[in-house]
Order: structure tokens, then sequence, then C-alpha cells
């Protein structure tokens, strides 16, 4: 199969652009949309997926990697509050990864996309040693109505959906249910939007582990994290991989003190784990005690690629 | 030099949004974007820039390989005969690149970014074993005025920016202009937004060689194209390096039969090249005799990483 032949079984299986404002999709230099001016602010992000570093080919199908490849994208649209309306995808594509293979990803890639009606709008191919998926998605949210890391505030109660620590046990174990949110993470898109329009102050999305990435929250919004309640832990997994283990791809939130929300939210678990608190920016504390970084940190000292499929 | 703190030297050296509408930029889960309702359409375009298959450590500096990076995707917006507004940033980054190169790669990418008005908005980092770097730049064009591969019309003039086989030859030589012009190829903005102006019917841009890119132009369009004069040949370069070679970074367009066009635009020569005609869909003739396709195809059998920095 040569390149233009891949691109038009690739353009056959995303189908005609179906969403109101794509005027051109697979196939010309760029993708083309018209945003509709009632309709808001676009929200942007960009995620790289590789081998070695977020995926094993051995361990994980190709349908499997063309998910979670989405997903990561789809989960920080999820944190914005935004609802996804396109993605492009890069890819760069090994010796090992044959036509069947490079199929079987996009299985998997486009049935999450129609599960959230997103149109695959275009993207780029390579051949490379190593393989290497970067995935761009455009999302939707009310205009100004953007959920932000950099906005929480001291006195703001923090939350966090569903269960921590299933992705870095289905990882040790390579099998069961945490094996299986490991392969499939669920962008919590729905769950988002309801959190934005139960007025949510603050949210980002779990991909490196909770102690890093409230960390980041607090630190750009200038604030302390102090966490004083149990974590909601995924059976059978340990606090050290609640704590620190990645792609869980969980929402963590903060709301203004004393605003009612649910336990349960779109069918997924919703819990308090404390309060911001004013001091220094960045910090986190845990029941009273400074709790370390110890989330994936790709550039830290010692991180190998390979170092993140070990995350936990 | 750990994550965040190369995220944090990244953003320094971005500086603030200074694009209207650009809401939030690097930091937050997304970039954040408020289109203007009167400013028309946004063009996307996402290309990878690989180790080994664009350039080579040993002969491209790090500033080299940033401006390749975003040159390829401003040559994109170029050919939609837009206007740059922002991009993101993937990087998978290996061992042998340390801060120092890093820091290399973002002076030359942010050095064309500005001469462009581009924002740098956001990306994504990681640690791999090869090189990867993945562009994605959004553009504006004017409400239903994207310049489109699937538009010529048989009858049309079939037109080429600047000289070609430039690029080809300048690897093949490795000093001198010819290879000034590879290392740093110069997007087309303003010709592609004059193009678009003047009344062109279809464009796109070099990327892969004359011969096999204007095949793809043509059968998106659904005509032959027919070429019957001389080709603008960079100096020292060979008719088969201005055919076949890639990375020229000109764009190719069609405009209406006996449309007025000027030999020069933007200090860039503008020379005919034939016209499209009824036939096969795709095809390419070139003085009477069907042109082969010989540029770079990423999967065509035989091909291999680095196969690419010999294309021509």
């Amino acid at each position: 199969m040569n390149e233009l032949e891949l691109i038009e079984t690739i353009r056959r299986r995303a189908g005609r652009p179906f969403r109101a404002g794509m005027l051109a999709g697979i196939g010309d230099d760029c993708a083309v949309f018209r945003p509709s001016p009632k309709r808001g602010d676009l929200v942007f992000t960009t995620d790289l997926l590789l081998e070695e570093v977020h995926f094993r080919p051995a361990t994980h199908s190709a349908a499997d990697v063309g998910h979670k490849a989405l997903a990561r994208g789809l989960s920080d649209i999820a944190a914005m509050g935004g609802r996804p309306v396109f993605c492009l995808v890069s890819l760069a594509v090994p010796d090992w990864a044959g036509a069947r293979w490079i199929g079987g990803f996009y299985r998997g890639l486009l049935s999450l996309a129609r599960a959230h009606r997103t149109l695959l709008a275009g993207g780029d191919l390579a051949r490379a040693r190593q393989f290497a998926c970067d995935i761009i998605v455009c999302g939707l949210v009310p205009r100004g109505a953007a959920l932000r890391r950099d906005t929480a505030r001291a006195g703001d109660e923090i939350w966090v959906s569903g269960l921590l620590g299933g992705s870095a046990l289905g990882l040790a174990l390579g099998r069961g249910a945490a094996w299986a949110r490991h392969r499939r993470p669920a962008p919590r898109i729905a769950l988002g939007v309801s959190l934005r329009r139960l007025g949510a102050t603050s949210a980002m999305d779990l991909s490196d582990g909770l102690s890093l990435d409230l960390h980041r929250l607090a630190r750009e919004s200038g604030v302390a994290a102090a966490i004083d309640r149990p974590l909601p832990v995924f059976h059978g997994a340990t606090l050290e991989q609640a704590l620190h283990g990645g792609e869980d791809y969980e929402l963590v939130f903060t709301v203004p003190p004393g605003r009612k929300i649910p336990g349960r939210l779109h069918g997924v678990p919703l819990t308090r784990l404390g309060t911001m608190v004013a001091g220094e920016s960045g910090a986190v504390w845990f029941f009273g005690r400074r709790l370390p970084r110890r989330g994936y940190d790709h550039f830290r000292a010692g991180a190998t690629p390979g170092a993140s499929a070990r995350r936990a």
C-alpha cells in the first residue's frame, strides 16, 4: 500500500464531514472550519503517544493504541468543560506496523471519535524507527466559560472524579478490570460539561498522577492544595498508585465552598479531597505533611523512554 | 532541567499572547481562541518533522530544525491563501538533544513565528528514542475563499512560484545558496494571499516534488495536468531535481485562462508551466509524455527512514 492508497483508506473510513462548519477535511493542505459566531470559544490540545513511553506493541492492540491516542486529547477537552468538534492525527509509522496494524489503529480511534461526535479532519503520515502519534483535538466551549487551571482560589473545595490508581494497577497486573481501564481510558466529556455548568472554578485532567497534576493546578492558580480526606482508590490499587500513578484521565476540579456537588454524575463517583489554601504557590499538603511530586516527569533526571510504562 | 522548568523557559520565550482572540496559551490543558465572526474561516494543518527523514542532527543546526518544522506548517497555510494565527508544537526529544539544543530549536522556530506574526500557543513534550516534532498551525482566510486542491478546472493555466530543485540540489551539495534554501525554506504566506486575491482557482505547496504533488492536485480536481513550458530550474539543479525533488515549499496553482499574472510577486518569480486538461484524473503530461510520479512517498515499497533526505 502506498501513501496515497493509505490516505484514501483512512478517508473512506473517516466518512464525509458530518459536523456543521467543517468545509474540508482529509485530502487538502489544510482542514477548513467555519466557526459559528454564536457557538463560543475554541479550545485546542495536542498530545503525543509514543511506543515504549505510552504503550508497548507486545501488550497493547492496535485498536487500544488508537483509542488511547484520541482519549488523551479528548480528556484535555473534557478538562476545559468543552465538547470535541474535530481531530487531526499525525502518524510516524515504523516497519513493524503494517497495513493491518494501521487499520486496527484507525478502527480504535474512529470508534471513540464517533462515540464523541468528533470528526477526523486531517493529519500527516511518515515512516520512522519509533511509532509516534500526535493527536490534535479542537473543541467548543461557551464564550468565556472554559475551565482553566489558573482560576482556583483559596477556600475552594478540591474534588476528583472516579477512582484513582486503576491505570497504574492495570499496568502492573496486565489483566482484569484495571488493565481494561489502562488500555481504554474513558474521557470525561459529559462530566466536564456538567462541572462547568455547576460552576467549577478550575479543572484539569489527571494524566501524570495526582501529586504532580494537583501541584500544577495549584501553582498556576497561585495557591496551595490541602488534601485532608480519604482518596477514592481503585479496587486493589495502593495509596502510592492512587497518589502518583499516571494515566487515570479523571478530572480534578475546584468549586466554591459549600457548592452542592452530587456524589455521582454521569455514572462517575465524585469525591471531595480537601481545600485550596493560601500559602506557598503549588505546595500540596496530604493530611498535614508535604506531598512529594512523584508523578511522571518526562525530563526528570533518570527518566528514560519506557519509564512512563512503569510510572506507578 | 525538569519538564516544568522546560515549559517555563518555552513560555517565557514565546511571550504573552499578542494576537487578538487568543485567551489562553501555554500552561493549560488547552489553548483557548475566540474567533471573530467577521474574520472568516479557520484553516488547520499538522506536519511531522522526523530525525533522519526530514533532517540530520549532524548537518542541520537546532535552529535550522526549529525553522523547518514551522516552515512546513506555514507553507500549508500559504497554500490555502491564509494568514497564520497560532501554532502548537509537540516534541519527542531523544537523549542527544540536551537543554541547549532544545533552546536552539525554539530560537529558530520562534524567530520564524515572529516574522509571520504566529503565536506559539501550546504543545506537548515527551522523551523518545528518535526526535519527532509535530507542528500544528491555525490560519485565517476570508469566508469561503480558501484555495483548495479540488477546484482546478480543465482549461485553467498551471503556474508555479520560485525556482524548483534547489532543496534537492542543496541536500546533494551540503553548501552554498542551495543548501541555505534546503535548511531554511521560506513559506510563501504573502504570495498565497495575493494569489487568492488574483483569483487563483486552486493551489497547493510543493513538499514532495512537482511530479507527485501536481498529480495530487490534478487527481483531487478530477482533471489531468499538461506541462508544455520550460520549468524554472534552480541554478545548478538538474531537470530531475526540479521535477521530482522534494521540500522546495513553493506554490503550484491554477488560474482561469487568460488571467493576468505578474512575472514576479513579493520578490518571487511566477512561471507558467502549462494547462489543466480533461482526461484521466491525476495524469501528468510533460511535453506530451506521461510523467512518472517519482516524488517522495513515505509508504512506497522500499522507502525507508532516511530516504527522504536523499529524495532527489
